[in-house]
């Protein structure tokens, strides 16, 4: 599986590229770009620079060319997602030796655009949006807000619980997203009132782009389950808690999500991330092994990913007086209770048809302590303790003008570290 | 709002358009249709005949331009029903002329198939798809199933409950759904295992298809909310109830619901719907009133639809022997305790954005009595008691063979009926 992509002793000759800490070349992500009066095409971030790979499609001999075919005037990934990996694995291969050659640093330089002078799309097109719960201990804390005796339901430990989100309101990173109003209903009363909500909240997810197509009927084994994942990017999976509470039975969540998901712009892609698949952490005595569908040695062994995502607030005033985001949790991706695979092989179990566009969020990824939670839900216990932020406001949940930014790296020893992106957005006043 | 082409007594010189059941010119029904080697192209349905109106454009004398324009070389009804609904009124109003007026019989002749050369095609691409639990019978049916002594939860009469499906699954009538494996747990163990299930269930519903474009952040005012549905169907949500039963909770359903949806052909337009708008039932005493976001005089007074459906199944034995189905249930779409237009006002009041291809399912549609229940699960009381059919055979859920088909029509004094064609598809063998 590791190739000489994957050596970290590689260098790249465009400038800043080997220091930058998230997009060195042995990251390559793919995203979708446009600049000032062009159209949004594909592009592949490197350093502070996205190179246009239409552009220096001559250079790259011949390699790649059915990945060429689908990005040749597509404005998503949807296209390039529907190959099999084998083809974008071979572009990969021939950027990667493209940015590595200094022999083509001339030619080159049109096709490379500063990150600064782009603007981000959403990479995809998504098609359908489907939200786990795969996060262990945001489950558990979450669970025992609401069932203090039971915090984790019957079933938790033998189905990737799951549930369909919203696609249309998936949107890429920076820009804002409005505070929902709905139905509220107080505490100390029976009858619900239209309102803002007034626990807005974030959570800390990963999304998991798919690749390739499976028809409806046919479930995807686990052993092939992993190759369906094409890439993956940080995930906001903003929430009113006021409205949750109220909607949420016997259905599950609707308003309280469907206002708005942040998803960061580059796939950090399969082949990138080869290098960080680590075992799936052992289950806890007492657990179940997996059913046989969602069992298999090999993603047991290397299923899971060696990822530390951050997420950090910044308020208003912060902003205006200059300060820096605050980190208000770092958490682990290993600290999914299911793999991505998994992910993949119980949704298709019956049949349900998988396709490129197809996002796949983890479920809130918290860590067991109180520095790990990926939901203010979690910090501030349900709302009863203050968060102190420096400059000293405070806060519960989310007010106007808080701006929630994720980051996330992949480390492994002996490879070079590579990096999510940031998912950025910063929330509007309701009308 | 009611115009000339609601008239009873107009007449079409299509042959059998007058006697036909569904299809009389006061319909005119949107589809897409492919005739042997020809491209799926918009229809409008008219007795036994489906007209291509792209092949009549220069006959309808300027009228409907902007539509015939959104129709042009479009596989799907989405660009026509990302119009305003003006666009659409008027290329009904100019085909109805066209077709009630003997003088282009002739030249009207090349454009109008036979039904039985057509093969129909999903009529929209889905974008999003919402199903509600808008059916108040059904849901008390359900609920004390599951909650004997409390059946209706606290939020049912004041939210439209609802929750996300799978857009991807979702099929035009006529095919195969096949049945799903997954998790099921036996109620006498505490440990699920991977099998075919055993207690596969339809679900009769209208599905709504949303016309015109909302953006994120815009709720729908009530007031403006109807005009928002530009057509309806028939739609049967395929439901697997022992997977149901054992994923559901606390997300809502997922694989027991995803795994198939039919949804019947033909767009009955709300233009063609308008006789057949009545006042939404009085809501029991003690009931609270809607909120007010959802509350409006218009709606309640002629929001809800005058529409009956029946269910009806046939056996692959009965299928052998010659025996049409056999009829389970007839249930009124004023069965519904919201209307549509306050499932888009509910749909849109955090900003949730809606577009055409967005699709929204009623909820299951049952009456108060035995003969009027749009699910078996509500039939057979959970699977307790069989229903006998002819020839004998009994019935608590679905058999592999089974076929289902859901047919429906408006119905008011002083008008003309109008069908909303069929939605019909058989159960293959899990694989």
């Amino acid at each position: 599986m590791i190739d000489h992509t994957h050596d970290p002793a590689a260098s790249s000759w465009v400038e800043g590229a080997d220091t930058h800490a998230d997009f060195p070349v042995q990251n390559l992500p793919l995203g979708v770009f446009s600049t000032a009066g062009t159209a949004p095409r594909t592009g592949i971030a490197i350093g502070d620079h996205v190179l246009d790979p239409s552009a220096v499609a001559p250079l790259l001999r011949g390699k790649g060319d059915a990945a060429l075919a689908a990005i040749d005037g597509a404005r998503t990934l949807n296209p390039l997602f529907a190959l099999e990996p084998a083809a974008r694995r071979e572009l990969r291969h021939a950027v990667f030796a493209l940015l590595t050659d200094k022999d083509h640093v001339a030619q080159c330089q049109a096709a490379l655009i500063p990150a600064a002078q782009c603007t981000m799309h959403l990479p995809l097109a998504v098609r359908d949006y489907t939200d786990f719960y795969a996060g262990i201990h945001h489950a558990r804390n979450v669970g025992s807000l609401l069932r203090p005796d039971n915090p984790l339901l019957p079933n938790y430990r033998y189905i990737p619980v799951g549930y369909h989100g919203r696609a249309s309101s998936i949107r890429v990173s920076g820009g804002e997203v409005r505070r929902p109003s709905g139905q509220l209903r107080a505490p100390d009363s029976g009858v619900p009132a239209v309102g803002q909500s007034r626990r807005l909240d974030y959570e800390v997810e990963i999304g998991f782009w798919i690749g390739g197509q499976s028809e409806l009927g046919d479930p995807v084994p686990i052993g092939r389950a992993a190759s369906r994942i094409a890439g993956l990017c940080l995930l906001n999976d903003w929430s009113a808690r006021d409205i949750q509470a109220w909607e949420y039975q016997p259905l599950g969540p609707f308003l309280a999500k469907n206002f708005g998901t942040t998803v960061s712009p580059w796939v950090i892609t399969a082949e990138a991330l080869a290098p960080f698949r680590v075992a799936q952490p052992h289950r806890p005595d007492g657990d179940p092994s997996p059913l046989p569908y969602l069992n298999d040695e090999g993603d047991q062994q290397a299923g899971a990913l060696a990822l530390r995502i951050d997420v950090s607030l910044r308020t208003r005033k912060m902003r205006d007086a200059g300060i820096e985001p605050v980190r208000l949790g770092r958490t682990e991706a290993t600290n999914l209770y299911w793999t991505p695979a998994q992910l993949v092989a119980h949704h298709t179990v019956n049949g349900c048809d998988l396709a490129a566009g197809d996002l796949l969020g983890s479920g809130t990824i918290s860590g067991a302590e109180d520095d790990a939670y990926g939901s203010l839900m979690e910090m501030s216990r349900g709302g009863t303790r203050s968060i102190t932020l420096p400059g000293g406001e405070t806060r519960t949940f989310l007010e106007d003008g808080d701006e929630v930014v994720l980051t996330g790296t992949a480390n492994s020893n002996g490879f070079r570290s590579i990096g999510l992106g940031e998912c950025r957005a910063t929330i509007a006043p309701a009308r």
